[in-house]
This record gives C-alpha cells, sequence and structure tokens, in this order.
C-alpha cells in the first residue's frame, strides 16, 4: 500500500506549559500534512477551495496518544489511504519519533460543495487520482 | 446524570478560508472548556499543574462532526463524566448551537506525575470530587 | 476618554514550555478583544464581513512587553479609540494583571473592500458610532 | 549584512474567513523562523531552554503589514541582527512574496533566566555567534 510521509519538528509554540505537544497543536500539524499530500497529487487547496470551491472538511476523526513527544523532536507522519467511498475518504496515520510511536488517527474527509457546504461526489479527476495512490505499491 | 456545561462564540481566529469552525481550533476551545470544569470543581490547572506536578493529558479521542459551525455561532459546550478509572477518566462532549448538534467528542484523560510523563493514580480528593460530580443529580 | 475593558485568564493553550503566555498567542486573545468591542458597539464582525463584505485588518501593530504573564493569571484588556482617520481606526491597548502593566500595544486599522482588498471610506455609522464612542466620557 | 532566510506556504490553517493571513498566525509562523535561525547558529532552543535554563522572550515588536497575503501564496522571511545589546538583541524582518514586500517587523528580544524570568547577560558563546553572524558578509 502507498503511503505518504513527511517530516516536522516540534516547536515552541507547539508545545505547552508541561514541555509537550498541545494536542490541538497535534491536529493543527495534522491538518498541513493532509494539505501537502493534496498538493503532491496535483490537487492544491488554494485552487480546489478558490476556484472549483470544493470543501475537504473532516467528519470523523479518532487518535490515541501513545507516548507524549517533547519540545524539539522530529516527528514522522505517514498517511495511508484506506478506504474511498462516493464522496468521501478515509485516512489513516501513524506519527512516530525516530522510529518510535507516539500516536496515531483515523480520519474521514468529505468531499462537499462549499456554496451549501453539503456533500457532493468526488469530481472524476480527483477520484482516478486517490484510486492510483492507493493501488500504486 | 450531572454535567458541565459552558458557551462560547466563534471567533475569527477559529475559522478557516471556508468561512466554518477550523477543526483543529474546535479542540483548542474544548481543551478550554476541560480547563474550566476543573476549575469549577477545585482544581484549578496552573496549581496542579505547577504546584502539585499533576499533568492530564489526553490518551484517546474521537470526534464526529455532524454539521459544520459558522463564524459568529454562539456553541454550547456540554460535558459528562462516564466512567473514572484508576488513573483514567471518560468524558463525553456535546456540542451544540441552537439546540442543534454540531459535534460530539469522546475523550480519555490520564492523570500523570509531571517529572515522568507517567500514569498515576488519582490523588483521594480528585477522586472524591470526582465521584461526586458523576453522582449528583 | 471612553473605553472598553475585558477580562481573560490566560489558559493552558495560550502558554508555552517556559511556563508564561506565547507572544503569538496573546494577539490571538487581542484580536478577540478588538471583535468583542465592535460587537459592542454594534457592529458584530460576522454581519460585517459576510453581509457587508468589509475587513477590518491591521495595517500597523507595536507592542511593548514589560513583564511575563503566567499560566493561570487573569489580564485585563483596555482598548482606547485614539483617532480616526478616512480609513483608518488607531486603537490603543494596555493589558494589566491585578493592576500591573504586562503589556501594550498600539494597533493601526484598515476598513477595506473584501473583494478588492483595498481601503475604503468608513460608512457613515461606522465612523458615526466610533465618534460617538471616542466622545463618551 | 548577513542574513537568515526561509520560506513558508501560507497553509489552511494560518489563514482567516476572509481568505488571507491572520495576523497573529504571522507571528507564530515568525516565532518559528527565529527559532530555525538560533537552530542555524548552534543554539537548539530545546536544549537552551531545557538544559541551560535560557529564555528568549520578546520585549518589543512592532510590525507594518503593507498587502495582505493570499492563502497558498508562499512567503520569503529575511531576518538580519541589526544590534546586539548586554542581554538584548535587535532583529529585523522583512517578509515578501514573489519578491513584492508583505510585512515588516522589528524585534527585540531579551536572554532571561528561566527560573527567575530576569534579564541575564549573554552567555559568551552565543554573544560571539551572534557577532559572527553580523559581521560576515
Amino acid at each position: 500500500m502507498s503511503t505518504f510521509s513527511t517530516q516536522r519538528a516540534l516547536r515552541f509554540g507547539d508545545c505547552d506549559p508541561s514541555g509537550i505537544a498541545y494536542f490541538p497543536s497535534y491536529f493543527d500539524i495534522l491538518n498541513g500534512v493532509v494539505e501537502e499530500f493534496w498538493r503532491e497529487l496535483g490537487f492544491p487547496w488554494p485552487d480546489l477551495i478558490g476556484r472549483r470551491r470544493i470543501g475537504l472538511p473532516t467528519a470523523h476523526l479518532d487518535s490515541d496518544f501513545v507516548k507524549p513527544s517533547a519540545f524539539g523532536e522530529v516527528l514522522t507522519f505517514t498517511l495511508a489511504v484506506v478506504r474511498l467511498g462516493q464522496s468521501s475518504l478515509h485516512l489513516a496515520h501513524r506519527i512516530s519519533s525516530a522510529g518510535e510511536p507516539r500516536w496515531s488517527a483515523n480520519q474521514v474527509v468529505v468531499a462537499t460543495d462549499l456554496d451549501t457546504h453539503r456533500a457532493r461526489p468526488w469530481p472524476e479527476d480527483m477520484r482516478s487520482s486517490l484510486s492510483r495512490f492507493m493501488e500504486s505499491p
């Protein structure tokens, strides 16, 4: 199964008074990783949102935090596409540091029409790109 | 079952270019609600973290986003304690606007020793407060 | 001179690994205070931005940080309107805790047309409200 | 004069409902740039803060926002050291996109002892690194 991977060091502003990552900041970073994945796939969000008026809001998210991550640690984010529905996309995220698991998340995003904020089927070009990504070795 | 409730309007800085709440901001707001709940219970975090060196990191979180919330809408956060373990606490969050459900979350937090970042049993005063809260009508 | 005042406790998510307020969070809080001021004045931003397509971006900001503020401290934000231009507004912010000055900021915001992102004169209703606010004792 | 430069695209989470960068997010990004500058210089913050207990809070900041930046634009941050005091450091920031100025900032940071939160003189290794950086062509 194909995956998308990227790295990010935990910055000062990501961490809280206990010296570890603030969990809402984890999700802000994760959202940036998903944005990068789409750009890599050929669908930069500024174009999707601005020109095509397609939104990709999150409908479901579940996360397990195995071990805290300290300020300065470098995290590796790995994303896999696990299921492609009519207008939904299931992503599995694994986040580790130096090979050690830190947290994971399952995320369901839904393609929406930004003018009505309602679900819409994937446009053909997005569907075929996501399918190719899922099938690539 | 007893619940804790508070309200918060969605501010400009909570929202994204599509005009609705940015989901990582939802969790930042939620964390503030949980902090308020603890203060109400008699355990302000600055004291817990600074003096008693007790952390309350999130070990698990799952969320369903039913309907997007627009900039300016007032959200009502309602929190219930659903289970109290040796060192864990299960919270159920319901978030609505004008009576209409918007999103929900189940959160498991764990009491930790901030010097070792490892789980520790609830101190007796915290355990009995949480129990009383669960049992109050 | 009339002022607008509001209070806000420093939350966990506002603070950094050194245990004090993270300065970018200060500005996020400040932006919320300014938003509240406009609502009080009768011009809620969701209406300004959504319906009237008037933006209020910041053109200039200068800040002095006199003393750090710790997690849990309650800050009092006091805002005065010091000058009203054709399309600009000069605000002076004083932020203290228990009467002790913590930081201050001078901010210039500009009324813009959100479709062109260019400056525009204040609409008459906004100008007269701001004038009345400046002149009230 | 030597400068430090880095690039950063404006992400979804950095922008506001009017589709442009939210100014507090600008400062969060700027803080990350300053953190990177120190790492490049040989002084990673996690080590400074965690082991050496040296903080680098901002004492003064003034910014001019010349032109808004849209979601997706790539910003170039350029930092120069303009003055090195006993315990202070004056930085000049220029931020542009595709050669066009967007905003600028003058920032004064102060070396502090993190246990007392009071100013302290620069340690000799930091002072000499900063001096070398200022003098390099």
